[in-house]
């Protein structure tokens, strides 16, 4: 297995909901208009609370300095778990719950702080620029761990400490935050880029019009899956605190339940197939200590 | 002939180039997402110098108050010649020369400001709301006045004025403004509106993101037709001084020259024929009293 390490350099930020107008141009451009920018890495998450946007340096210039935008503290960069050798396009997508064990749970462990992102196509864990010598370290018994440098996959350089960690001992992970699930069913889709201007007006529309999906819209994924969302947190989660994604991931990974994982600047979301719902909150209240 | 008043209540304002980005939510859903407002009025003309923006009330509201937007002073509404009797589908359009000795002279004779929009389909005579009495007593005469409300045209209830004015003395009208021609070409299109979400990422690169436009596009009329253009004024010209559309445009049509005309919130700009224009600038030039 594979752990490649990202060359962009990410930040973090959320954007009130009613501050989005002062921030569409730039997104717009990031968004629609990827020739009119140096931007490779961007994504952008709308959620009752705020609107969550991860971007690399480039992309970061493209957004208004303005007190109405939040960013976290910290530099962050992208890991990937690719299985098997080599490039990227002959590896197999991995879900959250797939690299719990492996990924998450010793980050975990470590007192490493990550935020998660899945996408159609692939799992990112953000963790922090300063905490890489950590985290390779970590991860290097399990992973053969590369660095992505302008493009291309090569050998990460040796990122050893000197002063090596005793492996912890492992010890069960409570669910501690409140958590809570949205009647509303989700659809996950990818889209190819040259297809992006067709629907444009539409993609617009429900980033920066609409509250909420227009209802006379229905993407209809191949698959016919559908998903709902666990949100963990009941106060915003901030950055700091560790364990999060193994707390919720470590269960679905016991049951082999597949999920997609997105961190947002205040609350995390785990998004389980329809037919597991009732399972996944059933089995994450046992975990919070509920009753049983 | 009718004269049609419509009835959209239009303001006409400024963004400078650089503060175009805290206005791009905006104008976004003004263009593109006609069906999130109700305005029913809406138009951008990008120069050099700034973005002049024409909008209805409703439209002006999705807008946001800065100190980037210059408005100006009056409330107009927009006037529409229509040929025949009728509605408005039934009707031909016609050309700014072709109204330039019906209305737009005897209109400049009262001392009566106006403001061009010329589009693909048809002009819109600009006037000011509180004209409209003297607009209404001077062009009687010659059209049937009527009004557009709800939606439907009806007979303009009568807004004739106590003391009738004497009709002046017609005189020559040199002009009186700097002129330049850039050597652009230009291409005046329309767009079905069904067809406006397949284009429009390569609209709002245009508008938005790029300094003029881009050089791998290449729009094709129907006709073949290119336009050249020639703009009024050295100094931005204001909204009080009457007369300058008559200037430009009685030349045109006593030559009988097609011309779409189009005023910006500190210029005007005429668009001729690329054949015709050499003479008209030498036209237009004898009429400024240089050397012929």
């Amino acid at each position: 297995m594979e752990l490649h390490i990202l060359e962009h350099r990410l930040q973090v930020a959320s954007v009130a909901k009613e501050s989005i107008p002062l921030f569409t141009y730039g997104l717009i451009k990031l968004a629609f208009l990827s020739s009119k920018t140096r931007c490779k890495f961007f994504s952008l998450t709308e959620t009752p609370e705020d609107y969550t946007i991860i971007v690399d340096e480039e992309g970061f210039l493209e957004l208004p300095s303005s007190e109405h935008l939040s960013v976290a503290d910290a530099t962050w960069l992208a890991l990937n778990v690719v299985s098997g050798g080599g490039s990227f396009s002959s590896s197999q997508p991995i879900g959250v719950t797939k690299i719990a064990k492996s990924v998450i749970a010793p980050l975990a462990d470590q007192n490493i702080s990550v935020f998660m992102l899945s996408t159609y196509q692939t799992d990112f864990i953000l963790v922090r620029e300063r905490d890489l010598p950590f985290v390779t370290h970590t991860l290097s018994s399990e992973f053969t761990i590369l660095r992505v440098v302008n493009g291309e996959t090569v050998a990460a350089e040796n990122l050893s400490i000197t002063n090596g960690f005793v492996k912890p001992k492992m010890v069960k992970r409570p669910v501690i935050h409140p958590l809570s699930s949205p009647s509303n069913r989700f659809c996950v889709t990818s889209l190819d880029p040259d297809t992006l201007p067709a629907v444009a007006t539409l993609l617009m529309d429900v980033m920066f019009y609409s509250n909420g999906f227009p209802s006379h819209l229905l993407f209809t994924s191949a698959s016919g899956e559908l998903w709902k969302m666990v949100r963990i947190g009941g106060q915003p989660l901030g950055f700091d605190e560790c364990g999060i994604v193994a707390q919720i991931s470590e269960p679905l990974a016991a049951a082999d339940i597949p999920a997609y994982y997105i961190s947002t600047f205040k609350f995390d979301h785990a998004l389980v197939p329809e037919e597991n719902i009732s399972g996944v909150i059933h089995a994450l209240k046992v975990s919070q200590g509920g009753k049983h």
